[in-house]
């Protein structure tokens, strides 16, 4: 066995997943000794037609197959609290929830984080535009081309957000209430 | 083989489901020839404290073990659509999207009915109390004591709504705002 293959490389995948309702935008990243690689990004196209629960059953083998492919150390989520009415919010509250029952099934971690963090993490700027956020992504990892659907740098933007906070903003809060006192600003 | 051997008895199972964040109520009945026998009702109690993404791998784990179990052909899930604010939907909406994802898993199509639809077919009256469906359980089922939580007897409900309705009232609305048309009376 030579020195290299004894060398202990630590190693971390993080997915980022902004799910929601009609598009869940998704992002693998590798964090190798600090340094942090592109492993895929894109988005999960449910469509504005079909059934609600054909939907939600594409979100849930869709991540799945994310989990199962990529095996992420842990799951970042972008999470909006605060939406314009109650259908929408309880429409995303779904998406949300099957989305982190795959992750949950495979008892992998999930951090969720507001997209004003996401935003100040990433940018510097919590009020950032998405495409200001895809054009930073763009320049650190060398992407060429500004993505179509920004939600598929949303959802790499919160894997790197998770990176650049290290899992430091975990959801501790005993109770919801708590946890929104903790985390303010968690506005879409 | 006998004659008893080569009759075919129509037997359906169908699981209710009343999800919350706390509290999840759950019912199984099965249906044979027209007649409802009871199986199984209860509560998962996922307690006021602990993590909350704790709490949804509690429900999908839970849900799966029932779905598992019982093998119901199909689920029945109280839904209400209406909610006293944005953060208390997100929350149900999480709850209910994490119960669905298990029966989706398994591929057991899900129905969803209103409260006010669940209380109408079960009692007659839109407007009952919860106790009053519950009552009115006990003498269906023949159940000696009123259960503590009604979350459970919720659950028996909607399953018991579903064996009425005979899945009629399926989410068949190509939009959200289309099924909303069609349900309406969607309120807590």
């Amino acid at each position: 066995m030579s020195k290299v293959d004894k060398k202990i490389v630590k190693e971390k995948v993080i997915l980022g997943l902004d799910p929601g309702t009609n598009i869940m935008g998704y992002g693998v990243i590798t964090v190798r000794s600090g340094q942090i690689k592109l492993n895929q990004f894109g988005v999960i196209n449910m469509g504005k037609q079909g059934e609600h629960a054909l939907k939600l059953k594409k979100i849930f083998d869709r991540v799945l197959a994310l989990v199962d492919e990529y095996k992420p150390d842990e799951v970042a989520l972008e999470a909006p609290f605060f939406g314009k009415n109650v259908q929408s919010m309880l429409k995303l509250g779904r998406a949300q929830g099957v989305a982190m029952s795959a992750a949950l099934y495979r008892e992998i971690p999930i951090t969720e984080y507001a997209p004003k963090k996401v935003k100040q993490s990433v940018t510097g700027n919590g009020n950032a535009s998405k495409e200001q956020v895809a054009r930073m992504l763009m320049q650190v990892f060398a992407i060429k081309e500004l993505p179509k659907l920004f939600d598929s740098t949303d959802a790499l933007a919160v894997a790197v957000c998770h990176h650049y906070q290290n899992g430091a903003i975990k959801i501790k809060s005993k109770s919801w209430e708590g946890f929104l006192k903790e985390n303010p600003g968690r506005i879409l």
